[in-house]
């Protein structure tokens, strides 16, 4: 784990938090996205070597939209840089981690991304996530 | 904002999450510091640039065993460095936020800290620190 490479927040309005975030950050979101087979629309923040990535469902069946009608708003995920998703998969797994993927899958913003089970992990939804090389 | 300066996750058991929080960094926690007037243990592990920061209640009206209560283990609050935290709370609160505190006081971690309130930040406990110089 290298460091936090962003935290994912659900938020209802994407539109609304953008500016709210960018009050906050005093400078606005650098890249929007929709990944369409997770069924949410993500915003990205810069801030410093980390990283906010806002997400709203695009449909009710959406995982983001079953969080925010279970808990709220709020803090969805902590996804950690890795240099190689694939051995960490293998460590966690051998550690006894539950793994929700035990193979990389396309994340956004260009990144090979793994999630392990809050489970086993106190609670936490916790992304592995790998620059995708070239 | 400078970065994430750390996550804040509540935890029931905090020698048993040391250990598995160890696991996933492959590195002990640096730290152990309790807050007596907050009611809080707390333990400090780096990642890169980064801090997760462990919390476990230490008398039943502690904000981290409410939270637990009502929520479970899991994220509480994301902490961002500044340089200036009376600035920032200064310009937050003319921005329309709502500080919890309007004044910084002194955190764990040799910090000063002030948090606002999640209800004008989409859910989301935020935490302004700063180094204490010196």
């Amino acid at each position: 784990m290298k460091k936090i490479e962003h935290i994912g927040i659900a938020v209802k309005d994407i539109e609304q938090s953008n500016q709210l975030f960018a009050t906050l950050f005093g400078e606005a979101h650098y890249k929007v996205e929709e990944v369409e087979r997770e069924g949410v629309k993500t915003s990205f923040f810069q801030c410093g070597p980390n990283k906010i990535e806002l997400l709203q469902a695009t449909n009710p069946e959406s995982p983001i939209a079953k969080f925010i009608a279970k808990s709220g708003e709020g803090m969805h995920h902590i996804a950690f840089a890795v240099d190689d998703i694939e051995a960490e998969i293998e460590r966690l797994t051998q550690e006894g981690f539950t793994l929700i993927h035990k193979s990389p899958k396309l994340g956004a913003d260009d990144k090979l991304i793994a999630f392990l089970h809050p489970k086993s992990t106190n609670g936490v939804l916790i992304e592995l996530c790998q620059d995708i090389k070239g």
